[in-house]
C-alpha cells in the first residue's frame, strides 16, 4: 500500500470537482450534440443498440432507458462478442447503434461499429476523443467534451458521457434541454451539500468487506456505477442488483455483514426501493441511501441530493458515491490513481 | 444453520439429477416448440426482445446470443421497469418479445406482455406451468416440461430453459435439433464425470467468502447463473463477469484471497478466455475452470465437461457449477432448500 504518499487519489479528487464546470460547459455546447440528433431524426431509427463496456456500459444503460420511455424505441445493449468472437451478421436496417467509449480506442467496439455500418445501421460514436478510431469509424460523433482525464477511474467523463447522452436524446425528441438548464449549479450544490455525509460514511465503512449497492429505474446504471468503483479503487466485493432482482433472489446473501448502498431519487424508481430497503433493513444490513428521496427511506443513513426531474438524476446522485469511493479507498490505505492491474485502455476483442 | 438436518439440500440434489432424463424428453417433444417456431417463422421479426428475472434473466442472455449469431437479428433484453414503473409505450411492430418465467406468474413480466402485445409485438411466453397467467397472456406459448420443481434454487427449470430457447431458435433457422440430439446422454455423463472434481473443489471452497466467476461468449450465461446460485444457497458475495469486462476495470480487485470460477468450454468463448485467466492466475488468484476446454487453460483445478457444440455447452456446463454450488453450501452448514429470505415467486411490479 502507498498510504505514506501525500497525494495518493488527488488525480480522481481533482476530475470529481471539476464535474459541475465540465457540465455546464456541455449544456451550453448542446447545439453541436442537437446538428447530430437532426441528422438523426431526420430518418429516425425503429430500434437502437448500444455497445460499451465498463463504465461506459452503465451510461448506456442510463440511456436504453431514455430511449425506450422518452423517444418509444425499443433498444438493447450489444454484446460485442457476438461480432468479434462468432461473427454474428445481423440485419440492423432501420437500426441506430450508439458506441460509446471515453478513449475511443477500444478495438472491440471498433470492431462493432465497422460490422454495424456494413450491416446497415445508422451509427453515432460518443467520446471524448476526437480524432480516434472510434470517432472516425462512426458516420456520426458527440465529442463528450470532458478534457483530458488523468485518473485511472473514470469520473467526469462518467458524467459528461450521461448528460451528452442525455442532450442526445432528449434533442430527438424535439426537447430544448430545458430540465438539465442549470444541471452544473445542482451538480456544484450536490458536492458541496454532501460533503460532511460522505465523509462520515468513509469513515463508517472503512472495514466493511461486503457491499451490495441497488435502485430501480433510471437510477439502477448509478447503482452499477458505484459498485465498479468500489471494485476498482477500493478492492471491495462490491456488486449491483435492481432492486427486483434483489428479492428475487440474491437478498438471501445479505445480512448484518452486508452493507447496502441504495440509489434513491425522487420519483417512481425511488418509490419502489422502499419495499426493497425494508426487507434488508429487516435482515439487518447496513442501509446507507443516496439521493434526493434518501431522507424518506426506511435506512440508518444517507447523503442528500437535491432536487431534479428522475431522469436526470443520475447525474448528480453519482457525484457523491464517487466521492465515498475515493474517501473509502483513502481511509482504506489504497491509491485509487494507482489501482492494482487496472489499465486505461482495454484491449480485449 | 440445520447442519443437524439429515435431509438438507434433498430437494434440489433430487432435481439435479433428473436433468438428463428432462432435457432427454424434452428434445423428444420438440415438435410442439417446432409448431410455434412455424408460426413465427411465417412472419419473421426484425427485433427480439427477451423479458425474464433471475435465473430466467440468464437463459435470455444465453438466447440473445444464439439469437444474434444464429439468425441474425439484433436482441435486447428488457427493463421490466421501463414498462412498469414508467409507463414506457415503445413502438414494437415487427417486434418478437419471448418472456421467461417458469412459475409463470411474475407481475412484472405479465405487465410487460399485455403491454407488448398492445404496442404491436408478437410474444412468445416460455414457463413450466400451462395455465398459468403469462402462458395464457402471451399470443402463443412454449412448455418447458420440467416438472414440478420443489427446491426454492432453480436447477431443472433452468435447463430446460436453455433447451426449449435453443431447439425454439434452431427451429426458427430450420434446424432439425441436431446439435441436441444426445443431449440427456451427454448431460448424463456429465454429472457422473465430474462428481469426484466437485467435491474435491466443494472441500477446497469451503471457507472462501469472495468469488467471481467468468465467461465470455455464449458461457456468460453460466458465469452468471452460477454467481446467483452460489449468492442465493451460500450467502457467497460471488459475481458474474465476462472476461472482457473483469480485465477492463474490476480484476483490481480480484487477488490472493479470490477464487475464480471461470466456464470455459471448447471454442471461441473458451480460447478468449486465455488471456483472462493468465491474468488473474499471476495475480495469485485460485482459479477453477469448469468446461470441455478446462483441461487446456491456465489454471489450478477443473471440472472436465464432455465436448460438444459451442452453442449448446451452457446446457451441460452449468450441471457441474449446480452441484458444486449444492455441495457447497451443505460443506457451509447451510441447507439450499431452505435458504434465508428467498421465495419461489417474485411480486415486484
Amino acid at each position: 500500500m502507498t498510504a505514506e504518499q501525500p497525494d495518493r487519489g488527488t488525480r480522481m479528487a481533482t476530475e470529481i470537482a471539476e464535474q459541475p464546470t465540465l457540465l455546464g460547459e456541455l449544456v451550453a455546447a448542446r447545439s453541436d450534440i442537437a446538428t447530430v440528433a437532426a441528422e438523426i431524426a431526420a430518418n429516425p431509427p425503429r430500434f437502437v443498440l448500444l455497445a460499451a463496456r465498463g463504465s461506459s456500459d452503465h451510461a448506456a444503460l442510463y440511456a436504453k432507458y431514455l430511449i425506450e420511455i422518452l423517444l418509444g424505441i425499443p433498444a438493447g445493449l450489444v454484446s460485442p462478442s457476438a461480432t468479434t468472437l462468432y461473427g454474428a451478421q445481423p440485419d440492423l436496417r432501420d437500426v441506430l447503434l450508439i458506441s460509446i467509449s471515453q478513449s475511443g480506442g477500444s478495438p472491440d467496439l471498433l470492431e462493432v461499429t465497422h460490422s454495424a455500418r456494413r450491416h446497415g445501421a445508422r451509427t453515432v460514436a460518443l467520446t471524448n476523443t476526437p480524432g480516434s478510431p472510434l470517432h472516425d469509424a462512426a458516420e456520426l460523433a458527440i465529442d463528450i467534451r470532458a478534457g483530458r482525464e488523468n485518473a485511472v477511474a473514470a469520473t467526469k467523463t462518467y458524467t459528461n458521457t450521461l448528460l451528452a447522452l442525455y442532450l442526445f436524446i432528449d434533442a430527438l425528441r424535439g426537447g430544448d434541454a430545458e430540465r438539465v438548464r442549470d444541471i452544473g449549479t445542482l451538480a456544484e450544490r450536490t458536492l458541496t451539500e454532501s460533503t460532511e455525509a460522505v465523509g462520515r460514511a468513509a469513515r463508517e465503512y472503512r472495514f466493511v468487506n461486503r457491499v451490495v449497492t441497488s435502485a430501480r429505474g433510471y437510477s439502477y446504471a448509478s447503482a452499477a456505477e458505484t459498485a465498479l468503483k468500489l471494485a476498482e479503487t477500493s478492492y471491495l466485493s462490491a456488486r449491483a442488483y435492481s432492486g427486483a432482482d434483489l428479492l428475487h433472489g440474491p437478498v438471501a446473501a445479505v445480512d448484518e455483514d452486508t452493507a447496502v448502498l441504495a440509489l434513491t431519487s425522487q420519483g417512481a424508481g425511488g418509490d419502489a426501493m422502499r419495499e426493497v430497503l425494508d426487507t434488508v433493513s429487516g435482515r439487518g444490513a447496513d442501509v446507507l441511501a443516496i439521493g434526493s428521496a434518501a431522507a424518506d427511506m426506511p435506512v440508518g443513513g444517507l447523503i442528500p441530493v437535491p432536487a431534479c426531474a428522475e431522469e436526470v438524476a443520475p447525474i448528480l446522485e453519482i457525484l457523491p458515491a464517487q466521492r465515498l469511493t475515493l474517501e473509502l479507498a483513502l481511509a482504506r490505505g489504497g491509491d485509487p490513481d494507482q489501482p492494482r492491474g487496472l489499465h486505461k485502455v482495454t484491449k480485449t476483442l
